[in-house]
């Protein structure tokens, strides 16, 4: 019953290609994990755009990022921790929780792994995006499909305006995610984190993302921009919105970094020193079943 | 390989920042807890408003508080128990699982968050703002804004009926999670019970939220009328709907003290005294695969 | 610190009230459960009526119903086993796993709530019905309202139609709520089987919803049609769609044996008898990665 | 009180009826899954379809499918490990995970829980196509109405387009659900993967769904499309975009083993042998708390 289930030919083949190195091995995790994200991401931005509507909306948007990056987490996290955002990868520097020389092997990677992925969905919706746009990659107009891979701003936002707008999406992504991953308040499902990472990025997503598109991410916004300017939307998608896109890549680094300040002064660096589950249980909204049996 | 994980420079600056004293700490938690909560509720109906529906629509901003409120939860429950509502924090001083004493300093937290969470919205969305508004910012009317912030009964709706919606409203919220937190109909992950907080707002934002906006929360409404007040909105926002203002203060008080008499005397109270997973454990839905094991 | 945490006035009073009656106390669960199911359920379908899909769509209709079970399981779930429908109450007890006896207490609890749920929508959306139907309650025509609380076929649909239309969407809904409490096909965190059982009623109303309105649910669809005939909809209710009314009631217990009887022919009765956790893991989906490690 | 308890008649009738034979066990487990997968999946089709997107719109089909797959594992994960698609059973036979004598009874069940779950969806649905289409069964224009159980390609589709499109998104299925199975990534609770897998369905139609409508599953496409062609649509189900009904067939097949080998040269064979749960905990977003217990 059991024989057939013995190491296959392809498995024993697979087993000669294993790589030794450790931080090739993160690098590639981290690649692959931008590499889903933005597969999801931006297939779903270009479904969207490409049906004008007709087969998904502002909601399947956020919910393909959302779930990109959900899956992005499951598919990097036991190996490389899925970062999965420079900028994640900076304020872990910063709180020493990660190594400065790895910094750049991790930005590298990422980058690579969303221009990939842009390049995928490119393939994946080239007769789409032939069909939709006339045959003509604009970067505006009412044909656009720039914006299926990188964000641009709305008509009424400055470049000030903008860059406040990124600060306070990272600022409370990072804050949301310290949070989720803060023993100090409480233990998580360990399967469940990636989960409810995604539901940060779907919440900023319908709350942050009207203004510029919600980047909040180097490597998610500026890879796939690179792929537009190679593939032949030219150098619009540098110079569009006023020159907007360093906008997505200096701002989310400040945010994170103001979001990470934030949490730890308010709430984390509070925490009893040594404690992992403290043993003062406030009463509360998640408490007060166990407070009770306290107290009677 | 783990000599760079050491104490960071600004991990050791941080440490100073320690507060000893528990009040302090539980403030600040309810402070940020409430700050996020508006920060993505408030953030998604500004989205909504200001997008005129192209980006986003009634569900996102059900899923802007639903989500709100559980990374709100996230956010504070190890510190604070994460009661995020003064008609929460009233229904548990009353049921004696909060101290009174206590009871003042989190009401004064809660608003504060939800101030402070108000005035980032308008910052992050100033110049949506001004383009939707042009340039006024008025309570009624087309490009009304002033129910970005906090909320206003429909047309139809007379000041005894907006108070019956909040009542029945707030009743339902705290008879929901009265349920989730309630120990003897079964145990719950711990760190799932914030997401299923989150869909209680989110059910009742779909099923009780057209009258009058299911503010629920006094700290979320008071909060963030307060500032339009003083931003340029002016007393409008307090003669508006009939002086609608109270309404979202006294209505979910007394829902809140409802919803609890209810559910205490339907369910908790009957429960075995004394224990918290009772042996006797019914067939049904959930309990049936059990039940037949013991019947075999 | 813990001092003012002790037993309160308002607690010492409740427990006066504590009944003994076990029966008793399985029957109020039973009608809290129904209570908050048909007061989410309902009131969504009063918002998104009531609204003309301004706040609101299909999909929150969906959610309603489904995240109305959800809390509706968890409210009753460690008391009466949240039966909430007497088609489930009645396989329940065909497969010998509930008592007979208790059967019409079951059923008469579940429709006082279902009863007592649109009386409670009714007050909540009292002025928003008035003022969407002009003031006349009527079942069918542009401002019909009786569809808020009690269902009715699609102009299309015969009665044939509809009970077999009702029949297979109850099936399907035993048929996967025996499988999320079968233990043969592993295990569930048993505080996430109320989120499933909610799972399972939003993809019925997303796949099946449209021919008659999913009641799946004698008391859900009975108790408040009985509330609609007296509270002023007159016996258009029970006349309505060539005489409905009754369809609702018996094709969900056919429909519930037909789903138990597929269930149990084809999965659960093959189970290896005695294992609960059976020692055979198939590979799969699911279990490869654990499979893997009996191999190597 | 526990007296009535007992064995029932009925449950006394099923035990005769138990099968010993593992893999007719598995067929049925298989059968019924799919059964459940396109009954749920293709009924939204239906009821978006023959409501002219009243009752539903583009994210009820893909919720329609996600939370079909996610029953349908839930169905059948612990008889038969839940492939519920001929191009999953195929990668993981040519992995060595599954059995190649068992895939060929694996598909052949597959193919007929998805015939027979379209013949379900046309009895329940047949009063709703006829009204909808006028009794005139066909395969394109206005009314057509075969795209509710199989899938056909969009106007601007090339055969070569829709290949490119089918292998990507089994890549992706394929990649992810490796990722949610490989223990090296760290833990899942195992009641918990059925939804994980369902969201990844889910994502797959809101980033890749309007192309050609996101069968990546030979059994999804061909049994329904076997059930069309008998049931009176006729051989154009066959000739339609271009001969297209063959892609479906193929391109998932090519897709699942692009995807397992990406994932498995990427990620899986990297995993230090013999660890499931590796030592080396990297930091990240997951595990940055653990990983600060360790350095302090």
């Amino acid at each position: 019953e059991g024989n057939f289930l013995g190491t296959s030919y392809m498995e024993r083949i697979l087993r000669k290609c294993r790589i030794q190195n450790q931080l090739v091995r993160e690098c590639l995790a981290e690649c692959l994990g931008v590499y889903i994200l933005i597969l999801f991401g931006c297939g779903s931005v270009a479904q969207v755009t490409t049906t004008r509507n007709q087969k998904g909306e502002y909601l399947s948007i956020n919910l393909g990022f959302a779930l990109g990056v959900t899956l992005g987490v499951y598919v990097s996290r036991g190996v490389s921790g899925a970062h999965l955002n420079p900028a994640v990868s900076l304020s872990l520097c910063a709180l020493g929780r990660h190594s400065w020389f790895k910094l750049p092997f991790y930005i590298f990677f990422q980058l690579l792994g969303a221009f990939l992925a842009a390049a995928t969905v490119a393939l994946q919706y080239y007769e789409a995006i032939q069909s939709y746009s006339g045959g003509e990659l604009t970067v505006s107009g009412p044909n656009a499909t720039a914006g299926i891979f990188c964000t641009f701003p709305d008509e009424y936002l400055s470049l000030l305006g903008g860059f406040i707008d990124q600060v306070i999406g990272t600022a409370a992504l990072l804050l949301c995610i310290l949070a989720l991953g803060d023993s100090g308040q409480g233990s998580i499902p360990e399967g469940v984190q990636p989960v409810l990472v995604g539901a940060v990025v779907m919440v900023i997503g319908v709350s942050m993302g009207s203004n510029s598109g919600y980047a909040l991410n180097p490597a998610r916004d500026f890879g796939p921009r690179l792929f537009t300017y190679i593939a032949g939307w030219g150098v619009d998608v540098f110079t569009a919105g006023g020159g907007w896109w360093w906008v997505p890549l200096v701002a989310p680094c400040v945010g994170a970094l103001l979001g990470t300040l934030v949490y730890e002064l308010m709430i984390e660096v509070h925490h009893d020193p040594g404690l992992k589950h403290p043993s003062y249980r406030p009463s509360g909204l998640i408490r007060w079943a166990s407070e009770r049996s306290n107290t009677q």
